[in-house]
């Protein structure tokens, strides 16, 4: 059993981008819309901050209260679209109830959509045509590419049919580059434990705590556990600890292949973001 | 055994559109473009013809010789897009060669592209937004749906993983309305004949001519062909008949339901485009 090692491939290809831009002449810009005071979004949009200085990437982050109106929120983004010096730009979910997270999703030119949530980016993904992926799905294609890991003809079974990692993740396996066979299983699949034991990479991606257990895997499967369920500990100090999908004792013995929560795929997402970063300040997708 | 009869399902919807249509002030219209004098191009636009006729709906074709450059047909396009009396339009697929078929598609408006090739309409389709869905998967839904079909939990494998039909038809049926655990295969698969046999619905659109034989089906499974090829024969009077991706005969005992070809899907793809075309004409995908 090799463990894939999220820390590792992040920081190859950290410092991979980091090697490229150091002799760009002009730096790819990466701007964050915070829209009020959510701990975990304040988090996210940190380590964001900190990996484009990691690269050297220029970033700014706008901050709105959340009593900001949609119609203000959405001038903002029109801001940004037309704003020659910014390549991409995120606005952090989740929004205040008031403010349709769809409308402000369709309201980013497709072109600065670096999080790939875009209908056009999405289409364009599926057709397999070049388009920003959303991070998660792209940063378990970076693991498997890294690692090397055979998938043509390989039956995926993605649990989880969610817009941002299940889905898309099954139609990149099903395409050219992987040539995988995908099943897409989800809340209302039949026979679930017997699907997943026929996979030879299992993607788990339901946002419950260790639901895949050792029955649930095939012998020398490769599982990649998207999980992260915060539960209460009285084993750590702070008094809680991060729990994947997986049932990472039991499942790892049988693997050839487990990434680890945390440190598998955590670490790419915003790798993820920073290539797509990247690709828009070099107008890879969509020309300059 | 119960065949799927695609022509008594078509002439029902397409009789429900006109009752629709008779008592609409304003009455929708689809324009064809048709490049060129291909045999095939020009029966189907006679046929998407003669059906906006049935229906009640204006049509017109817009014919140019093959000669036409692609800047020329793109400007055509842009008039159709500015021109408020057209709902909806097509492109008859193929084009020469010199025209980029992907540049023609992303030309056209996605609230006019009644075809739903566009991605725009593919990504709002995968993202479960309404949207135009390309003609024969949705053709297939619509068979599901008016023979209601058990599809939540079941296991559909599809065969074929193009843009218009197999990948499409995986995405929709694994969506919220028919929930379906949903396996798409292609020419890569492993294991397909077991992965077939594993199949409650088996959807065949890989275009090889009675690929699908009896050991491939489960008892009981309902089997969608997709596949429509034509070979020779001394038994009909023209010297060819049409065969699906199903070997009809062998498979069909084993099968719940089962469409023939022809008379099974094909029927549904042009009233899909009338579905469209009348979705369109009502503003009900993007607003008047």
């Amino acid at each position: 059993m090799e463990l894939i090692d999220g820390k590792e491939v992040a920081a190859a290809l950290k410092r991979k981008m980091a090697e490229e831009v150091a002799v760009m002449e002009r730096k790819p810009t990466l701007v964050a819309i915070l829209v009020g005071h959510d701990g975990a979004s304040e988090t996210y949009v940190g380590h964001k901050e900190k990996a484009c200085k990691e690269i050297g990437f220029n970033s700014a982050v706008l901050r709105f209260e959340d009593t900001i109106t949609e119609d203000a929120l959405l001038a903002e983004i029109g801001k940004l679209n037309d704003d020659p010096q910014v390549d991409g730009f995120i606005v952090q979910m989740p929004l205040p109830r008031h403010i349709s997270e769809q409308k402000v999703i369709e309201a980013i030119d497709p072109r600065k959509d670096v999080d790939g949530f875009h209908p056009v980016n999405v289409g364009r993904m599926i057709l397999g045509l070049p388009a920003y992926v959303s991070a998660t799905p792209e940063g378990i294609c970076e693991l498997l590419r890294y690692y090397r890991i055979p998938t043509a003809g390989k039956h995926c079974v993605v649990v989880g049919r969610s817009n941002i990692v299940g889905r898309p993740m099954a139609n990149l396996l099903s395409d050219k580059e992987f040539n995988c066979t995908a099943t897409l299983c989800h809340s209302r699949t039949e026979n679930l434990k017997e699907i997943c034991a026929s996979a030879d990479i299992l993607v788990a991606a339901l946002g419950k705590a260790e639901f895949v257990t050792a029955d649930m895997v095939k012998p020398g499967a490769v599982v990649i556990d998207v999980g992260i369920t915060r539960v209460p500990s009285d084993k750590t100090r702070n008094g809680w600890k991060l729990l994947g999908d997986v049932k990472f004792d039991e499942v790892a013995p049988k693997c050839s292949y487990i990434t680890p929560v945390p440190g598998g795929v955590g670490p790419m997402t915003i790798v993820s973001l920073m290539k797509n970063t990247l690709l828009a300040a070099k107008g890879t997708i969509y020309g300059k």
